[in-house]
């Protein structure tokens, strides 16, 4: 059995960057899961649908709207969470997401998500949690220092809980997520070693690293990122996407067209390697670009409407998707994840001697 | 609305220091609700009843058996949870705890404590626990420093939401949980602070002190512990009493019965001084002792008697009592508190906006 868990915070819209990181990931997936279904089985009726039969293989696949784990960080900032999660939704579903083959279920609701994270708290130190190099940039980065609130300094043991009560084997994440997985993998054979004689109730979590680098932010800054407004969003319109577009950072050297021009940390040609399609002539533009002649203007131009024609049909969806359905799909995807959720917590409890009652 | 509630870790069987500091206590507060009740209403069927009315006061008790809290230090020994659940019941209901007025619930049944668990998590820094004496002090008796398990670390938060999730306005505990009470009180005000306009979801937390000194070890160390192994277990027998009772710490001075002996940290008259009822004839025996005369033996086989008195009606209660009892009396009170969770949980998931689907 594959089960593949995948996730987002409902802190904001999702952009270019996590299309490119992820959502192209899981519809990816989602394409060689369909492909490759030779022998298709009907198992249910399809919106309680969760497994398809792939090679004798069964897949499971589930994207979390890690909805408790945003309210870490925006605890004061609760409209943050609760208005975001019907734009995620509809981002899912107009890039193509396929809530057939992915249960999407809110993590707040699967109360049992609570109770393993409470569970595995006993198994991992302040000591191990501090030495996690993702959490000390992030703490680092907010500020928080000694001041660091409980929600968030555990939210690692939180993310283990989410990947182990699913029994995901295969998560597909970016490479800052990877020494999180590592955690989680410790606490599994913790957990194994320490509850489980002859036989191991948590198998290794694989990863399934993006194969594409992290889109940089229109400010040529390192990430693209909602906070640091210099991300395009998904759900933004053509006239955005032009005005930011028109904002990128290129090069700032290159003053006049006949000047030679820089290639390499230049967004425009970033964004370019990502979403434009046709390589051998972007290469022709490059090495144009190097040498002088190429305005940046001409290069905007031709992003922009790569861009646009890449999120026109996005738009198009999206401007269709009514917020009932959104809901459903994501009320059918909790009730399915639910009822897993129960059966996987009920052996945790019976390892750890708490079945009575 | 008054709320008591209190509990107990289940990781060993009760011993006369929680008599004498709690469950006396809990038996007061049991008789005056009872003796006080003129207008006593009958609101329900006897095992349902959670509530009786005191002079146009309702109460809710609550006694709250912590398996999920003694997991925070006995992670790796489940059976030590596992068995002593059943003899913390016996002990209670042997001392006359009456489950008609106590609602007696497991907490690790309680699924909605895990999750305003997490929820609190969000309102306190780390710096917040490391600054709570109580837990510094366990810190440090059991060495953990920074390897300190995060399950532990946290215990505080865990136990605000105990309370917290009950609308506890009354706890009845021991001297060194004052610094816990405070810090719930702390949480409950951010609580309300931040997610409550115009009205407070929590009321403020009062302690009930229990006025008797906590009872010494019989090695004549600080506390009596079931840990130390220095305490008399309410379910000793009457030879394992007597033994505990010659084995006390008593004046290493008082050598001769004529030399004079010391009555401060005598273990002896401490253990008189809580259970020895004639309190003149005491004080003409600390006379006595003092100024020699008075011989240990003769003091031991007065404790000896008054202790086993004291202990063979709890005894003979005890072995009447039937496991499948007991635990129906469990699964009652966890059904009843059960109920008062849900709602509860309810209003809390409104107040942090996570009330969809």
């Amino acid at each position: 059995m594959v089960n593949i868990l995948t996730g987002d915070r409902p802190t904001g819209c999702l952009h270019l960057g996590h299309y490119v990181g992820s959502l192209q990931t899981r519809i990816t997936l989602q394409k060689e899961i369909k492909l490759s279904n030779k022998e298709y089985k009907y198992v249910g009726p399809l919106q309680n649908r969760l497994e398809t039969q792939i090679n004798n293989k069964e897949y499971k696949c589930y994207i979390l709207l890690a909805d408790t784990q945003g309210l870490t960080d925006n605890f004061a900032n609760l409209h943050i969470i609760k208005n975001n999660i019907i734009e995620i939704l509809k981002d899912y579903i107009a890039v193509g997401i396929d809530p057939e083959t992915w249960c999407i279920f809110a993590q707040s609701k699967i109360h049992e998500l609570f109770e393993l994270t409470i569970y595995l708290m006993n198994l991992a130190t302040f000591n191990n949690l501090s030495r996690i190099p993702t959490l000390k940039v992030e703490i680092q980065q907010k500020g928080f220092d000694n001041s660091i609130p409980m929600g968030f300094l555990n939210y690692p043991i939180s993310q283990a809980a989410d990947i182990l009560l699913f029994h995901a084997n295969l998560v597909p994440a970016g490479e800052d997520q990877s020494c999180l997985i590592e955690f989680a993998n410790e606490l599994a054979q913790k957990y194994n070693n320490l509850y489980c004689k002859n036989f191991q109730r948590f198998e290794k979590i694989k990863m399934i690293l993006s194969n594409t680098p992290k889109l940089i932010g229109i400010d040529g800054k390192l990430k693209a990122s909602k906070t640091l407004n210099n991300a395009i969003l998904l759900s933004d319109c053509a006239k955005t996407v032009q005005k930011k577009v028109q904002m990128m950072y290129t090069d700032p050297n290159h003053i006049l067209i006949s000047d030679p021009g820089q290639v390499e940390g230049n967004v425009v040609f970033s964004y370019l390697d990502a979403f434009y399609k046709d390589k051998e002539h972007l290469d022709s533009l490059k090495e144009h670009y190097k040498k002088g002649g190429l305005g940046d203007s001409e290069v905007k131009k031709l992003l922009q409407n790569t861009l646009n024609n890449f999120l026109d049909p996005i738009r198009e969806k999206r401007s269709n998707l009514h917020n009932d359905d959104l809901m459903q799909i994501l009320e059918n995807g909790t009730k399915n994840a639910k009822k897993i959720a129960e059966q996987n917590i009920a052996n945790i409890r019976k390892d750890l001697m708490l079945n009575y009652l």
